[in-house]
């Protein structure tokens, strides 16, 4: 199967977590991580975020200071179709493309609509779908819930996670990769590629050791 | 109040977990790291973890080629008085103190016993008795309900953590600070100060912001 190039994205405290108890949008990039994600976002063709952060922070997800049409497709994750008629994902700034299952019915304004698998979005045939549609490098947002679909089945290529500099503590707090988690004998293998201090806290970038052994 | 110089010290995966969600012990730590730890123990006048812990996973917390003169004293965390009379914890090869509430009546041989506060330890009192017996620095391994009391009640100093190479997951495996967690407008905050590449992980060291600032 041919898929894009899979980017995950997301910054966390030192203590793990990528927002409080309250899970609210917390910010926890230092100035020079936005900088660096906005490029990040510039390069991938297309970015995809799940309904859970559409519903929780209504991101408009395009990239500051470029025009609609270099801006990189947006993708919600979207298995029973409660995308809000005006989330600002649906604004003009860029294309949107919204994944259901293929039992929903439902359809937006400004939006494209693909219907892949039974009760939840079918990731392999929705990232197939886009690379036949050009998408060479995609970048996944979150959440939790999203980054885990993606870890389980495979499809990581690139995990990228800034560390900032305060704790936030919380049994029940976010972390970046949530669902039900892999058997302590069959983890996830990653290389560590870089490091970059960041102004008040850290990058680490992480390939899938799959791609470098 | 006097009270130790406390030092958190924990290893965690990239997405922040740090055992899987079975919950049982994982080696996070690179051999590198593990050396690391050793030394930072020896450095130490005192080593605390809860009972959770101690239940969980059943460590001797000494230092491997250290006399039991030497080494670091033993301290659990432990309200109800849990600590099974034949845990390692018990052995010979340090010296060890149990920290129950006021409530509890257990003893147990080989080990010293403190009661301080109602219902749960009180650990403002613990910290000024462990300094009072000549504690001047103090290494809090864990879990994450311990580390989350020391944060809560403002008594860390030092943040250090270990970032392996392979990602667990799971919404509900365990975090290096759990409890309720601080509110969003209120997080502790840190310093990063050292980052050190050790094997295949990274380890960072932050410092408590109010100590440097």
């Amino acid at each position: 199967m041919m898929r894009p190039y899979v980017i995950v994205n997301c910054a966390m405290t030192p203590d793990g977590k990528i927002a409080g108890r309250e899970r609210r949008q917390v910010r926890i990039s230092s100035q020079e991580d936005l900088e660096r994600v906005k490029k990040l976002r510039a390069s991938c063709d297309a970015i995809l975020i799940g309904i859970g952060t559409v519903l929780a922070d209504d991101p408009h997800l395009t990239v500051k200071d470029l025009p609609p049409e270099k801006n990189p497709l947006r993708v919600v994750l979207d298995s029973n179709g409660r995308t809000p008629d005006h989330a600002k994902i649906l604004n003009q700034n860029a294309q949107t493309l919204i994944a259901t299952s293929e039992d929903c019915k439902k359809t937006w304004k400004n939006a494209e609509v693909v219907r892949f698998g039974k009760g939840r979005v079918d990731i392999e045939q929705l990232l197939s779908y886009l690379y036949s549609k050009g998408v060479r490098k995609l970048l996944v947002e979150g959440g939790g819930e999203v980054i885990w679909s993606f870890f389980k089945e495979d499809f990581i290529d690139r995990y990228c996670v800034f560390i900032g500099d305060f704790v936030l503590g919380g049994r029940d707090a976010p972390t970046p990769v949530e669902g039900d988690g892999f058997p302590d004998h069959q983890p996830f293998r990653l290389k560590l590629i870089d490091v970059e201090r960041l102004g008040n806290g850290i990058l680490l970038i992480y390939e899938a050791a799959r791609n470098v052994e």
